[in-house]
């Protein structure tokens, strides 16, 4: 194994590199669409798995990590190839805390199993269909370096932002109405607010993807979905809390 | 000034990257600093402050990945400085999303102007300055290249969970007290998390400043002050729902 290393070309490496990254990607896309799974279904079991698998996600992440500094030291690579490393790096980096999130998703299904079922938490896994679709074409683009679809990818964040503005008023409702339901739409929050954090984890890797190929930073300022939250009238129950 | 560059030793070079990190260090601190005396102080104007002030921090951001491609292409440097250089790439990224969520935390100061004062908003500033210690504490083992002290920062992450928790109990109880307080105190909730987040990426800085000096990963395991939540009765206000 150790002679093999050393006879790898570079350019083998840096695609073992990157198959790391993209197997790294379907673990978190299994992490995700498990949680979706698990939440629409109540499935204490299947978030349980969830919550264990993401040991295996921080794992790969510090495999990723080893692999780049060891790429860095041996092969000292420039231009599109220095990018291509630093972009594993990031990109591994994103996918570690969408596990993170998935996980904690998976943690507030199995409280909620003890809970009374409240409407706003099954309007989480279309939110949550969504991003999963927006993290599988991120991933599609860095397979294949494909810029135009990482920038479509990033563009895509507004909807989620703006979904997420909508549930969470209406989780809002739902615990203005009812003080029993105020346990369970505190879970639905977190659960939403965490589903818009893997779109902006999915949108960093788009920036990423974008970067690796044009060698330039895609626009820095990001396109917002829920920007208006600050222009709303301040009544009780509409005054949105959704600041982000 | 190019040809200074130029001219410059590779010590040089990564002094002033680590000066740059240090600097973007002292921005994030300000921002953490500010929006929790904005907060005791239902200081609109200072929050606003804040919520701008962070483009000033994104840009350090992007200027240190720069800075980090740039040390790469021309040095390729091996071993310890190798990792002080991948290091100083990660404790950016890690300072740029604690003052993102400073900011999250000064918008929903001004979200709150608008709202009655609830009990649980003010407890908060308690939790902030402890993570304003903590922070500053994983900056100067930083700057310090202490690993022992990164370690002792490390550690005191437990306590930031705990404080939370506890600070999420508190909460839930005046939410279910009057409904008028489920808006004021969702917020608090947010903010709350906020810092706690903050807190998460003190400990990510602990660990690089811990692989820079050392070479070694930190135990992979944090120490976690909430895994007791789980284990809780599950009578609809004790239910924690600061599940992470």
């Amino acid at each position: 194994m150790a002679n093999e290393h050393i006879v790898k070309s570079f350019d083998e490496e840096l695609e073992a590199l990157e198959r790391m990254v993209t197997q790294m990607g379907g673990m978190a896309e299994a992490q995700l669409s498990d949680c979706i799974i698990a939440l629409s279904r109540r499935d204490s079991a299947l978030s349980a798995v969830v919550v264990t698998g993401d040991a295996k996600v921080d794992e790969m992440n510090w495999a990723v990590d080893e692999a780049v500094v060891r790429v860095l030291a041996l092969r000292q690579p420039m231009a599109l190839d220095l990018r291509a490393v630093i972009g594993a790096l990031r990109i591994a980096g994103d996918l570690e805390r969408i596990g993170d999130y998935a996980a904690n998703v998976a943690k507030r299904t199995m409280a909620l199993s003890h809970l009374p079922i409240v409407s706003p938490v099954q309007s989480i896994p279309r939110m949550g269909k969504l991003v999963q679709h927006i993290v599988k074409e991120v991933l599609d683009a860095y397979t294949e370096k494909d810029a135009a679809k990482a920038e479509r990818v990033w563009e895509r964040d507004a909807e989620v932002d703006e979904i997420y503005t909508s549930l969470f008023r209406e989780t809002l409702t739902y615990m203005m109405e009812d003080p029993r339901n105020i346990t369970p739409c505190t879970h639905a929050m977190f659960m939403a607010k965490n589903i818009e954090r893997i779109g902006d984890h999915a949108t960093n890797i788009a920036e990423t993807v974008f970067f690796i190929v044009n060698g330039t930073p895609l626009m820095k300022r990001r396109p917002k979905g829920d920007e208006s939250a600050y222009s709303l009238g301040a009544t009780a129950a509409d005054y949105v809390v959704s600041v982000d």
